[in-house]
């Protein structure tokens, strides 16, 4: 049986943006039982949690009894090379799916976290007004690439995989802003993926946790 | 044979902390030969290059002439899964190498390149004093809990892996600002990757064509 360790509370009460929740979407797409564990922004800083799951004292941390892992990134692939289902088998499109999954972590996900960073612990400073322009124009030009490459596709490259498992979930973090619906092409990819069976178990069971 | 893509003129000046030198030194450590293909910056922005290459524009791109791939985490990634050399055998430390992987590019990568990024683009704003110590206790709660964990290991979990190629490019970064010098089981780390034989070739390479 997987354990998978998220935030106890949730910050974001139940609107599953915490970054465990796209191992339990995956774990719902690959029809793997697993078991929840909560814990507090305290106990993510002990030495005992550090040294034993988590060396940066974040969230998610996971495990199967035998192997701990860290980084949603990495238990997402490890899973996903585990378990069939979304990670196609043919060559070239397996590696494309692994090319969208860092897309997704490393050149999308940057600039949304950042401008969500900046109104977390800087909206009352006196550049703020200044920098979000900045912040915001770096996220556009994310999201119109984004739109040029889907155009008319259903999912990134082929079917659906880790890929876009991943994007979704850093794209959902627009979600109430009325940015993504500026990219109405981004936006409807997103509702798409949201009508996934599996991302509807995975979100119900998140929100009987944290609502 | 393999082309990789990457910068013509690279904008520092043959440091190698552009992302397509984190491939040429995997291709270095996996004994696999390559050819390099430069670009410019107006190129990176063409259609063309973002259809077929990189679908945000950006470098590394890689093909092995049936394949395309972008990313560099998704690059180094795939020629450590075709090539021995870089991902143990073993199933736990195989995992463990993706989690350090991740960990280089999602948590310890962020707050370095914001830093990076705020010196290039703000630093003559009336807020960069304000802000760069914000950012800088973002890095330095990084390197404190790295520290932590590498103790006295050569590497972060076992043999040297992907995990700590991409790690050590990122860190890197840092070198010239005396920030590493105040992590000194870092900066040890760090010196002991480039004396690697692949790190000095694959160095040796890129400062031919960028100096």
């Amino acid at each position: 049986m997987y354990t998978l360790t998220g935030f106890r509370n949730s910050p974001d009460k139940g609107r599953a943006l915490a970054r465990d929740f796209r191992v339990r979407w995956t774990l719902e797409e690959l029809g793997q039982p697993y078991q929840m564990k909560g814990v507090t922004f305290a106990e993510l800083e002990e030495a005992s949690y550090k040294s034993q799951h988590h060396p940066f004292g974040q969230i998610p941390s996971w495990t199967d009894g035998k192997i701990e892992l860290f980084e949603s990134g990495a238990i997402v692939l490890h899973l996903a090379l585990k378990h069939d289902g979304l990670l196609p088998q043919d060559d070239r499109l397996r590696s494309r799916a692994l090319a969208w999954l860092f897309a997704a972590l490393d050149t999308v996900e940057p600039p949304i976290w950042d401008w969500d960073l900046a109104r977390m612990t800087e909206s009352n400073s006196p550049w703020y007004a200044q920098r979000e322009p900045l912040l915001l124009a770096r996220i556009s030009k994310r999201l119109e690439d984004l739109s040029q490459w889907l155009g008319r596709s259903e999912w990134l490259d082929g079917p659906f995989t880790i890929g876009d498992l991943m994007m979704v979930t850093v794209l959902r973090r627009l979600q109430g802003s009325g940015i993504l619906e500026r990219h109405p092409i981004v936006a409807s990819y997103v509702d798409r993926a949201e009508q996934r069976p599996a991302f509807c178990r995975a979100f119900a069971a998140q929100r009987l946790v944290r609502n």
